[in-house]
């Protein structure tokens, strides 16, 4: 093959490679979300990544172009596959599929990749983890007060200090009921409340003036682009802008402030008693400081049908115009009663919790949480090739120090010492093993101590010096190897 | 929505949901493999799910339909894209695109889905996990030799007995070798000599009478499908037989047969060197017992270019009609010098090791391994709702529990008692906290030891008796109840 025939080595746009340190951190990291959706009596469950396109189809991001945002293809008996695009739709045709067989309530939890086929840029993705939890069967709103007190104590257990998080929650009852009040009710109109939905949910990003421009007429952003709004009169708009900035100095008087905006709507006022109930169950267990109800969350996805709550974070970070924001959004969810009775008769209460993986993992580095800065295990020791006729000897020392649970490697290049030394280097070996002919015949070999010998070379000046010195480089007999090794581990890895 | 709309809920054509049971011992599973890998000094990499499909051209099952075996979608530049049919090619590309920030030799480990686009069939899925190590960039069959120890390592610390495993080694040299000696070399006859591979690989299904078939005019089998043969001469089949049956009493002796078979092929011969040297490697860490050279293993895959090796469990299992026979491979690689060359201008020597995670999960659970067989953890302790007004105190119960570190649940469902009690049986939780208006004005908790009440229940035969008695079953002060609920969970997991 010549050069021109070579193919570029190149993962897909949007698609990630990880390295070893990412893989640590998120492992850690799962390891103890897991921990504590177990304390709250949920278990595993995992779907396939892939779905038959119609179980996923009502949920796609938007539904005026079915085959947008997913990754789809035809089976050979032509149905059509997708991969999936979160693990909601999955986990409700999993449910559906073995209802009989779970117990019920049915509180679950799975970490996952899904994927979504649009455009990446910088830090989106095409392939991304969520790590979602769910209780199905529970109508009660006890299940979505559970779900936000878990949320906070995972955010604590991850290393987040009280205070750097706050679990927000609201209800889609109430704002239904603005809905109503403004003549936004009624199946015709559901185009229009999506448009008011997403135009609300940029609240964080685009302030009150900016939101108010979409329900309006509509906004041009920075760069020119016109976004069409949802056309509300400027009435409507006061009042769906009054809803979001209901929020009280605490959960009783905003649960009042929303009665107020509802005003006679039965839903509105549902909403606002389940949102008290709610602000009572967790007031009763302590989380009032943790989990606030605030009506500017509605979260942009259509098929919420009740309480919808958000994880933020509110220590503050530079934006990219380095001006101070909060770090903001890194889960969220809420009620969906209607997406398990897509598939059954008979219609099944659901509500779950999605966190976003790399998002929560880069704040977590940024507080430099114990959870993901945890100290890197130290490199494996490197037995070095000093004489290529005598790798079997090498590689005996090699498997006598990994069956004494030493990390330990044979090198297995064919470069000269210096080489093989920024090898060892390079892996972050603790120590080298070095035979050479004059140490074989005296039955020793000469360990290296790659860690002290880097402090001891900072502190010596001179190239001579350090010849003469030799520190950090002793002599054993072959026989007190594993010994020895063990002795250099301990210095420095207590 | 009539219910004749509504979508049948159902996982796709062989793609399967994993229970908690499934996940947590294949969790621990992974971990004991990643643990001994790490003891060689691999490091975890994972690569996408996603690959450019012309990453992956070279490598799909058969080359002659490239699209086949592969699930792929274009994407909206047109290009390709493939879902990862293995974790090989997809190594080889991330190595080729990171070839300068990589020590080399390159050691890393990572497990994965992987999917097929193949007809499912019974224990045939369409998704399913590798977990492979690799070695880049030595060109030594001193890294083959670790890598196969590394597995019997694994296999050992996966909880197999020494006797029930063994990993065999074979080189494809040697049978290029052969297959020169019969006029099978050059690139013309390429065709020829992947079908003589494939035939050989059936040797353990079909017998040497079959495999003789298959390597003449074709074969038969008993539902009376005919397969081609490779059209080989009686005296080269002769030839080829006589190579895969050369193993001798011990690794020397093999080698030597395996000289005479070769003749005088320079290729043969140096096939023959390596794989002397391997037995030396191998020999002097000890491991002659588990890892031999065996001819009959070729591996049915067109890309290895030297030695391959396989790992097989030898202890009997009964087949589909009730036949003893070998539990058989549950892994195997090769080296693949070529893979990463596809991308760059220099050749870059590899060799790696692929484990089928459910295969080898099967049997850990037929030999009853104590890393997949685990006692389970026990069920959540359920909080029941006696009065719906009392939710809030029942949840400050749960909180209370949770907070001490125990799994604990409020029952969030809306039936009566003996549903409550028959969820917290489902469950498995080992005891449920009552509190009805009687308990309440004591200021007490009744606790319901289940796992007790159980083997009472076995004991004491009349409805009657056990109304008298309450087994099992008795009440704390509500200020008591976590250190009580500590003792009953004491007092069955210790």
């Amino acid at each position: 093959m010549s050069k021109a025939d070579k193919i570029k080595a190149r993962a897909p746009r949007g698609f990630a490679d990880r390295n070893p340190a990412d893989l640590a951190a998120t492992e850690r990291m799962l390891a103890a979300i897991r921990e504590s959706y177990e304390l709250y009596g949920f278990e595993g469950v995992e779907t396939p990544f892939v779905e038959y396109t119609d179980s996923l189809g009502k949920f796609l991001p938007d539904q005026d172009r079915p085959n947008e945002g997913v990754f789809s293809f035809q089976d050979d008996d032509e149905q059509w596959l997708s991969l999936r695009y979160d693990l909601t739709a999955p986990l409700a045709r999993y449910v559906a599929e073995n209802f009989d067989a779970l117990p019920k309530p049915y509180r679950s939890y799975r970490a996952g990749w899904v994927f979504r086929n649009e455009k990446p840029g910088p830090g989106r993705f095409r392939q991304f983890m969520q790590f979602d939890a769910d209780t199905v069967g529970a109508a009660s709103v006890a299940a979505d007060a559970e779900i936000c007190m878990m949320a906070a104590d995972t955010m604590e257990r991850l290393g987040l200090k009280r205070g750097d998080f706050i679990i927000k929650i609201n209800n889609r009852k109430v704002l239904d009921g603005v809905l109503e009040a403004i003549g936004l009710g009624g199946d015709d109109k559901a185009g229009q409340r999506l448009t008011v939905l997403r135009a609300i949910d940029k609240l964080d990003r685009l302030g009150p003036e900016g939101v108010s421009q979409l329900l309006g007429a509509g906004r041009k952003d920075e760069s020119g682009d016109f976004t069409k709004g949802a056309g509300l009169e400027p009435n409507a708009i006061e009042r769906v802008l009054a809803f979001t900035a209901a929020k009280g100095q605490d959960n009783a008087a905003t649960v009042e402030n929303l009665r107020k905006v509802v005003g006679s709507s039965t839903r509105g006022l549902e909403g606002a008693d389940e949102l008290a109930e709610i602000a009572s169950l967790v007031a009763s267990s302590g989380y009032e400081d943790r989990v606030t109800i605030d009506p500017s969350v509605v979260r942009g996805l259509e098929y919420y049908t009740g309480p919808v709550y958000e994880a933020e974070l509110t220590f503050q970070v530079q934006d990219e115009d380095g001006r101070p924001v909060r770090f903001g959004s890194v889960g969220g969810g809420g009620r969906y009663d209607g997406l398990v009775g897509r598939f059954r008769s008979e219609p099944v209460p659901a509500t779950g919790f999605s966190i976003g993986v790399s998002r929560l993992l880069s704040a977590l580095q940024m507080v430099k949480s114990p959870i993901v800065s945890g100290s890197e295990k130290p490199g494996p020791v490197v037995v070095l090739v000093m004489d290529r006729d005598q790798i079997a000897a090498y590689q005996r020392m090699v498997s006598a120090l990994r069956q004494a649970g030493i990390r330990a490697e044979l090198y297995l290049g064919s470069s000269g010492m210096k080489a093989q030394m920024k090898y060892a280097d390079r892996r972050g070996s603790p120590c080298v093993i070095i035979q050479g002919s004059n140490e074989r015949e005296r039955g020793e070999v000469e360990i290296k101590d790659l860690i002290e010998g880097a402090k001891a070379a900072q502190a010596i000046a001179s190239n001579e010096e350090w010849k003469a010195a030799r520190p950090a480089q002793f002599s054993v007999a072959e026989s007190k190897l594993v010994e020895a090794v063990r002795e250099v581990l301990a210095r420095h890895f207590g």
